[in-house]
């Protein structure tokens, strides 16, 4: 059989199939920022689907905020392990920053049980208790993401910011309204689309451009 | 706020809700075979994409062949931890099946590296090396697909079948054709979509019926 085999090659005539078709079919990315467009390219790369050209929303600020707490070194807090496989640990471990999913952990378990709360709530609780700034990631769990929104209603310096696109049917679009009408800076796609795999992709696009910029 | 917060309930009413949108909006499911159903349902599930309605194929005699092999015990492989985080461990150790993911193994990085071919294909030839019945579960690398298709062009009573649902825009459409128009029994997805959320979501519905089977 006669295939292209090398991936440097697919994933680059994929991003030159894509950036053809957003042109030819829908007029265009909807900005002009490169950082933003990258992101765009790489949730379409992952989900072969152009309804994020619409339902992506990138929060003013957010970019630059993050950007700036990679290059100090931040935590990406992720809901599932899923999220967490996705996401690139060789150039995260090059910005010297860390990467945690505590959903099957056993003292998060013990936490939930105890509290009669979920695994993905006593995730996020767990995870606001430590000190240190934090990029939260959630591709799956509206649970983790409203209480998230719950624990950091007051200001924290130490939230950079949340990465919030669960996909579903029951909480996942409410629980991005509510996120993207709060003051956290955020990324998120409007309705019920989203998942893990769009998760990881946001990441990688904006750590991509930390190493371009800082590496 | 004001939300539900059992991941159960989520699920089952996020089934209903499913169900429901697929006859008013599509008419009903495209088959009535019960398993058939419950393997769109988590599709729909993880994608909030009704698309897999008309893309996904699941060849004559897959689902009772793979059946029995989880009755007896296979070894799942995985092209991407991914997949790998996304498949229920709990249910496969139950049912006594392996899961193996092979990308990220520095044995599969010298293999590559020697041979000169990419991680996923080395991946997957290492995996046909080994004894024992197999599935094979792509969600991301069409090279790991199609070079699996090369391997087991002669039949191959080891090799149970193929869950192939690569995502993208270079060879995912290409090698999910070459693999519906094959004899290997398998699931695939017509043209780009897919993704290692939808092939974890195809194996835990399979898991879970064998669960009620034979659990």
């Amino acid at each position: 059989m006669d295939y292209i085999k090398n991936p440097e090659t697919i994933e680059k005539m994929s991003f030159v199939i894509i950036d053809d078709q957003v042109k030819a079919d829908y007029g265009g990315y909807p900005t002009e920022n490169q950082i933003e467009k990258a992101i765009l390219r790489r949730v379409i790369h992952t989900s072969a689907d152009f309804d994020y050209l619409d339902n992506l929303h990138i929060s003013k600020g957010f970019i630059d905020r993050t950007l700036k707490a990679i290059k100090k070194g931040l935590t990406i807090i992720t809901d599932t392990n899923m999220a967490y496989s996705g996401i690139n640990k060789k150039v995260l471990e090059k910005m010297g920053c860390q990467i945690r999913c505590y959903i099957s952990e056993d003292e998060t378990a013990r936490y939930a049980s105890e509290a009669g709360i979920t695994r993905s709530m006593a995730s996020v609780i767990r995870a606001a208790e430590e000190a240190g700034p934090k990029l939260y990631v959630f591709g799956n769990a509206p649970t983790a993401l409203f209480k998230t929104l719950e624990i950091y209603e007051k200001k924290d310096e130490n939230l950079i910011g949340i990465i919030g696109v669960p996909v579903g049917f029951v909480g996942a679009a409410e629980s991005k309204e509510v996120l993207m009408t709060s003051n956290i800076p955020s990324i998120t796609a409007r309705g019920r689309k989203g998942g893990s795999n769009v998760a990881a992709a946001i990441v990688n696009a904006i750590l991509y451009e930390a190493d371009h910029r800082y590496g």
